[in-house]
């Protein structure tokens, strides 16, 4: 195939006639330019992050293209969930080992499909010829200072987390591996409410810890709160869902600290929502992460997945 | 080495207490949290550009990590100078084949030398492991409406560009093609002067073409008025010189459209900055990109350097 780079662009990611979108109203100028040019509400912060997913490290190699336009959006959606910011604006380096026109548009179906599900404008991007790897980087705003933050919370505060944890490390519910649900209606809901929040991508083990961190305070897990789907339950022993609930990672659940009496207001939230809200444990004076289960004192295995380690 | 990845980034790429900076400014939360919050200044737009090098296409494999560093900024620099943007914030994707102290150490100083230079903030990050890539994606801001567009010019607006051409390409003056020079300052100072703006990154022949389309004219360029060094023309023969400055890339100059009247103010522009500014032609009704030598009509060869040919 002889595609040139910007026809491959053109083809596949301008979209300038798609159906207007709230977010389209910030863009003047999208791809096409030497930068794009945007305009952040005004009275509103900008919100950034940045994730790479790479072949065989973050999704198997000869993986669905469908599936991983979906995911490289879907874990900045989660990034951005955890900041409650509205997301807005993405752009997309692509290396690709080759043009390939029905991967490329499978891709591209996965990555506009939730983009329009979240009113996200793609605005720039690179493509470049190498080993399949996918860096988005999302932009989204948020009303000045209330952006919810990892840091915050009170010894007191509540710890508890959206959803159910283990699943996509156990590979079984392989659905939402590949399409996890980024909480983003979650993180708007929850600025003003809940104290601190952080997105659950490593697992709780190694997160709980880097959250206690960032509150200069000790997280106490109780581990047989955690929620465990019935999936996961149905299909495998205790101790084993625990290892992944844990440990796994790749659950893109939000891990929040809220005031005792705001709790219920929290809760209702994510009921509108129809998500799961369930409390796991507090935040006490102190440092590091611990994990207790049924009285006990117990020790999750490993501390989070680490790409260097 | 068994370095884990969020002390790999605390190490290099954390620093939180460097010398405060214009742009410090505007990060209310930089490396650390799920996303970056920072505060585009009032009545500004916000410009986004992104921009992936790999090794053995963008870079000789093993080449010294300090030009890596410095390269990866650069070339967003260099569009955001031809929006007429200042650069304010950076988030860094960083795929390595392993986590290496020594070369982290110098990819460091080479981003930050440059960032340094510019005011720039690195707020956000990823660390993968994989094969050698590296994207950057770089915000600005611009004063709303004020940004230099790749549109915008008229017929008889003349054409321009900044320093030399040929030079990244030729090898020769292979300081420059590792250490290039973005024309931030001129950008800015072009800014409500020039008509629209390009920057030169694949290569004159195939540029003038895309700014021809995006200006819906036709691009009149007189080939023996391309601004040679006198490193290049002391070298090889004119004929090889002008394949070079045309066709090769890398040279990250600005191009630019100009009224007739205004181009004295922008000369003057660029003598402050001690930069060339070489007027090489002009745009005229019609499409496309003619070039012509001594009053011949010229053919370069390719059009410019396309990832995916």
């Amino acid at each position: 195939m002889d595609l040139g780079e910007f026809e491959l662009i053109r083809r596949f990611f301008w979209r300038p006639s798609r159906s207007p979108a709230a977010s389209d109203e910030g863009v003047l100028l999208g791809i096409g330019d030497d930068a794009a040019l945007l305009r952040v509400p005004a009275g509103a912060d900008l919100a950034a992050t940045v994730d790479t997913i790479v072949e065989g490290r973050h999704f198997p190699a000869g993986s669905d293209a469908r599936s991983i336009g979906h995911r490289a959006l879907a874990v900045n959606l989660s990034d951005l969930a955890a900041m409650g910011a509205t997301p807005a604006w993405a752009t997309l380096a692509l290396t690709l080992p080759e043009a390939d026109a029905a991967w490329l548009e499978r891709f591209a179906a996965g990555l506009f499909g939730l983009a329009d599900a979240y009113d996200v404008a793609l605005v720039g991007g690179d493509t470049t010829r190498g080993p399949l790897t996918i860096t988005l980087q999302l932009l989204g705003h948020v009303p000045a200072g209330a952006a919810l933050r990892r840091g915050g919370a009170r010894a007191g505060d509540l710890l508890a987390v959206t959803g159910t944890l283990g699943d996509a490390g156990a590979g079984l519910a392989f659905g939402r591996f590949e399409y996890p649900a980024p909480r983003v209606e979650f993180g708007l809901a929850a600025r003003g409410v809940a104290a601190a929040a952080m997105d659950l991508s490593d697992g709780l083990s190694g997160d709980a810890a880097k959250f206690a961190e960032a509150n200069q305070l000790a997280a106490h897990i109780e581990v047989e709160r955690l929620p465990i789907s019935r999936a996961l339950r149905d299909v495998v022993p205790a101790s084993q869902s625990r290892d992944w609930a844990l440990g796994a990672g790749d659950d893109y659940e939000l891990l929040v600290a809220v005031a005792p009496q705001r709790l219920g207001e929290l809760q209702g939230a994510a009921d509108r929502l129809g998500l799961a809200l369930t409390t796991i444990g507090e935040l006490r004076p102190g440092r590091g992460a611990f994990f207790s289960l049924d009285g006990r004192n117990f020790a999750p295995k490993g501390s989070g997945f680490d790409h260097f380690r």
